[in-house]
């Protein structure tokens, strides 16, 4: 029998579809699909000694020889401009605003073919130092109201180019979906005394199921109404409405649960495609209580379709314990070393 | 330079980015990527003589000679089941509802290989017919909520089966994004005193840049805030927030300009993926003021990625004055015939 499950920080819908259910390793990827990359690409831009093909650093962290590990630039074929100022106008019914906004691309490492799940901990670190490093700059920016980091791995994904990156994109506009989101929280603030994330998150471990691991201050979970298999959710334990960290403990704590979380997906489904997305409160809103961030990994497992695209409902054709429990069973080391 | 642009009827933003835009012509599908299917399959469920690989028929149309046009079977992998209560229940902070739903297939047609953009009008009429048949029976059903009508062309639009055929699920559950879009209609019906989509129909109409093509009773266009390249609307220009018709002189005007409008879409893409949805007000909103129903077809020519997902704004690397001028001058007949 298939349900519906609510997710309780934001009153989405989705459909546990148990009747199409497949077990958790039909996701897998067939060996012959895996994608194989030599480790330096001489065409690449992000490849060392390609350095002049993008545009010049805003941020590089090198390693104790001098070589770079992160570098960050703006992105050259940005769909927004930080030259542009967001000026507003409006002809009749029909609203717009100039293009302003800040795109930018992290390049995680110099090695063409590496990933983030396969990285060493202190380089994963670096990309989230990285990621910091912007999300703090660039939410200082004259106009910014919202600043959006994520991550497209392979082409299911929507990426276009191999070499590992992830992405911010900074615009003047906070997404309707994502205030709606906060909307909903903030009415559960006022019902509840309480943040909806905190409570969801004190009720998913007490419950226990869902949990892949937890590390002293972060949670990664395959929420109960999970949109997509193997969807997964990582959250601060203690409410913060923000991405960042007060101290490097912290921001250690955080990259090796990301790595932990990837390098398990990384093993369990022989590198799938995904995306993932930091999502965090709008600037001005560092310190509400009824908002939380959170990293949200997002498979590319299957095709949503018109049900999906008429209601916003996914349907799910993999139970959250199920992918929970496959993905807490994965071992971390490499079974073929 | 880029902009933002907002859905004046729903509130959305999307990006037009102009720096990355493509030309109309460069999204057409390569003459080697087109699908070519036999007219027959003999393992095709849908296909003649293979009905009993079907649940029996709630609805079939024939034609003169007693074969059948149209069928509407249930869907034998339905994700919602019909014979479940749509039964609430919550443990703590999780809020389930049993997987109640009504899912059928539409059969479009006998031939394996036939497509809605090249059948007969006739044939589309009956197609049309078999639709509204499932609104109004399926509407009046106990505890359907919301009945959502779609179509699912080709593997990019998450397909399964080749044979045409469209979608029906119904649910006891309103979909949130749907209350989302209702809530802004209802808004601004109480701002301006007018529909959102009868006014947004009239100033397209007025500003006719984005107009595909219009009937006595229809209009289809590329929205001004359009999320996707080739993205389309068929709207009634009459106010009416439900799908149907009171006479057979309007059904036909609207399987009529749903043809053409998918006919051009497949002369000037080359027979593109596509989904179609059919988005019409909750059972019981029939007759507000405040809501519009409408067909959107989305051409799946981009991915959408971490961006789209984070924040719900679609960058859109097509002008849809571009798309719609392509559409105008995209004859109707075969280039080749």
């Amino acid at each position: 029998m298939s349900e519906f499950r609510q997710n309780p920080a934001t009153g989405e819908w989705v459909v546990i579809a148990t009747e199409r259910a497949k077990r958790p390793h039909q996701f897998v990827r067939r060996k012959e699909d895996v994608r194989v990359l030599a480790p330096y690409d001489a065409k690449c831009p992000f490849c060392p000694g390609n350095e002049s093909m993008t545009p010049p650093e805003v941020v590089r962290f090198d390693d104790a020889e001098g070589r770079w590990m992160v570098r960050v630039v703006p992105n050259k074929f940005a769909a927004l401009q930080p030259e542009q100022r967001p000026v507003r106008s409006v002809e009749g019914l029909f609203r717009k605003v100039h293009g302003f906004g800040v795109a930018e691309v992290v390049i995680e490492s110099p090695l063409h073919n590496q990933t983030l799940a396969l990285m060493r901990p202190e380089e994963v670190e670096q990309v989230v130092r990285a990621y910091m490093n912007r999300q703090y700059s660039i939410s200082s920016q004259e106009d910014v109201a919202f600043v959006n980091i994520f991550r497209n791995h392979g082409p299911l994904a929507g990426t276009s180019l191999e070499h590992p990156h992830s992405q911010v994109i900074a615009s003047a506009i906070v997404p309707p979906r994502v205030r709606e989101q906060i909307s909903f929280a903030m009415k559960y603030y006022d019902t509840h005394g309480q943040c909806a994330y905190c409570d969801m998150i004190e009720a998913e471990r007490r419950d226990g199921g869902r949990i892949v691991l937890e590390s002293e201050h972060f949670v990664a979970l395959c929420p109960f109404a999970s949109r997509s298999p193997y969807e997964i959710r990582i959250l601060p334990i203690e409410h913060s409405p923000i991405f960042g960290f007060g101290d490097d403990r912290l921001l250690k704590d955080y990259a090796s649960v990301l790595r932990r979380t990837l390098l398990r997906l990384y093993r369990g489904l022989n590198d799938p495609d995904y995306n993932f997305i930091i999502r965090v409160a709008p600037v001005g809103d560092e310190s509400v209580v009824y908002y939380h961030w959170y990293t949200v990994i997002v498979p590319k497992l299957t095709t949503p379709a018109g049900f999906e695209m008429g209601t916003g409902i996914y349907i799910n054709v993999a139970l959250p314990e199920a992918c929970a429990e496959a993905l807490r069973s994965t071992p971390e080391t490499d079974p073929g070393a």
